[in-house]
């Protein structure tokens, strides 16, 4: 039985995690902080200055954090300071709060820290880079599609494809988008699609002599995101200390 | 037999009319001008600058012309004065090209002129008015993909879409990419691929509430411009002189 | 203001419907009946054998019903001799059922009546039927998708689409997959892909010469049938007696 | 400078690769065999049946055959006689010509054997193996679609698909289509699309817990396959004797 706790335990990631931890037979959700107080299924979230006692108290096993930068840098802070394994989804870290988190982190506690919890999108990442390793001198076009409301282009997911793409076949210009004359030059187009209520698809065209190969992901819930963190926090409950991606995870 | 003759005969569109011509049990191949003399399946290819001779000789009903503008509006002005029905792929005309082209043709020849011969693009679009009509109140995204070499974007193809959905749903901004912050407006995203060898795709997203639909047309084979073109020369052939679509064409 | 009351209350599309409805500005919730009482979104649910009494009470402008068959149509004739308009999206109906459905209705009152509420469904109906009209001599091949625990195959949508593809093309015999030698005869592919959790997607492909229009619809949540029906809810109340289709709904 | 020799020179790969080896800068075409004599690029083609001469006076590096089964068991005896490496695209082969072959070329010549020699299938195959290996337990279907008079379905490249997909994630049932009640088994649905010229789509879609991976191949043009012939003939010109894939060529 693993005990978690829940930081940002009220908002729409944590309110999902918290079901789920809730259906698993094998997990125990003992409470949450958040920057009110609340109950999330039956357990307590209390205010987030209340962190150090809320940990003393719930001992959880691992703390699940989907807030904002500056607040998961107090939180990593003191699960670390209480023994607590970490999974952050948190993102928009400045090089200075993510060096902070490292020496937090450093020979304490296990932390699963991504950018994205799906686990068919960190397969997908696999399967990319095996396909840019392949396929390398074809020409790449990365085209992914979210609902209208998202406010960042390209998405977080888009770009780990585009660090990958770099990585395998070295970097190349990116061109987000194509207007007036002009021949396709060594580079990569991006293509951002907002629209609707998408959840969430990224593919990946690799477009050859007289053939072409493409792959792509799709979302179809939002809960892919959460079912991955408590995956997550499943794995890394008793790891040795240090930084682990969804790679470690699932073992990819 | 409808007797037919072509302008811009060497050339790559040029010589797939020809072909296509070659091969119709109801169509003869009469011949052809091009900046330089040949032959086209056995038949005569000259010089533009003899092409009131040629015209008079060879007594084509139908001239199709796929060169380039200023080429365009001289052949164009000579198959009226010689009474001979058009078929007009050329693009690029400018506004006084253009009105050039209708005093000449005004009451003497009847002539269809279309940036896209293919028989099925053209019902695309004609599918396309019809979604905007009823789905005009979704997010609209257009996407087209052509290969690495193509110089223009977005094509010319999808420029059309672009003016029939102005047409149809009201006249909205056009977003030529994204990247960055901030959210979508009430606007069109155009997104253009290139790569590869990519002969021409085109769609039209609507993203909706919870639900998406998609319309799409694939080209495999630059033949299907050719082929409306012949399709259109013999349709044109004896009509009342005026500007024909390919929509007329096609009955759609 | 539109007062709704929802047979079938506490199922997954009545609890959908209430949500909805509890959410309009324009519509008020007066109760429910089901199988066993309770309450929804602070409104009454009794059981279905006091709809009588609790049609008298509430006084709804409609009664959507998203029950079974048998249920429905006592639910139907309970409403046409209280003078409820009603939606019905219940399916299953046996002729005979349908039969007295429609003696019940008849110069009574109006009811809005489909298998799918889905507006984007609907609207792709309209657009499939118009693309058939003018592809009709394309071979056409028709796929659907849906999650792994979908029981029947294919789905209602398809089998409406197939229905459309009839009238506008004549009958052609189905093919309902393909193994072994032997070359395509004049039918339509029917390819029903089942896994997962996918929501409902449905695609017509249109495959010609050497081009191919593709037309597409996909669903990404359950709350869009449950959001037409609303819909269809506030445009049937005071109507003429009578069935109508959410054709008739969306004015298509 | 690798000297080519084509058997099956006159039909359409063999006419398709001349080509490409002829525009090749480092390959040189020397001749080929066919069922009657001709010519190709300037380079003289013989009856079969003069294949020993042939092949001593040409001297070729590679002979390239796309033939049928019991010609290319001749044609691929008398190259390993004469010492000439292979590229063999024919397929058909009984067990014991298979054998008959294997016996030939046995400590003579190297040979490279597929039955698909596009580049972009043989590494979209791989990247299906590594997709399924990672996504084994996802739902799993296959759809291939093809021009109308496609004889055999699935097609070869599929059943490939399939073999590996059994290979990676364990024998399981195909359905090639559903129709009527049921639930999905433990199975691989099968889909065959056919319609107008479509020259080959494949894809393998891993549909899993809200979320699904979909691999694509996309052929626009049947040269690829002879591009590829034409790559391994590069490749395997002064290997060592024995039977290799294009696999082995590409390195992956």
């Amino acid at each position: 039985m693993t005990k978690i706790a829940i930081a940002g335990a009220l908002g729409r990631m944590g309110t999902t995690i918290g079901r789920i931890v809730d259906e698993s037979p094998d997990m125990h959700l003992v409470g949450g902080i958040d920057i009110k107080d609340g109950s999330l299924f039956g357990a307590e979230v209390v205010t987030s200055d209340r962190i150090d006692a809320f940990l003393q108290e719930t001992r959880p096993d691992v703390l699940i954090d989907f807030t904002i930068a500056h607040a998961a840098v107090e939180n990593i802070k003191a699960a670390a300071r209480n023994n607590v394994a970490l999974v952050v989804g948190t993102t928009g870290f400045t090089p200075e709060q993510r060096a902070e988190i490292e020496d937090a982190i450093a020979g304490t506690v296990p932390a699963v820290i991504s950018t994205n919890f799906s686990i068919g999108v960190n397969i997908f990442w696999q399967i990319v880079r095996e396909a840019a390793r392949l396929l390398g001198d074809y020409d790449i076009e990365v085209t992914e599609a979210h609902h209208r409301y998202k406010k960042d282009a390209p998405s977080g997911t888009a770009k780990t494809i585009l660090e990958i793409l770099d990585q395998e076949v070295g970097k190349r210009e990116k061109a987000y988008g194509r207007e007036g004359m002009g021949e396709r030059k060594d580079e990569i187009g991006v293509h951002v699609i907002r629209g609707g209520d998408i959840v969430g698809d990224h593919s990946v065209l690799f477009a050859g002599n007289f053939e072409c190969v493409e792959l792509s992901h799709r979302a179809y819930d939002r809960a892919v995101f959460a079912q991955g963190a408590v995956r997550a926090a499943g794995w890394v409950a008793g790891r040795d200390p240090g930084i682990y991606s969804m790679k470690d995870v699932l073992g990819i």
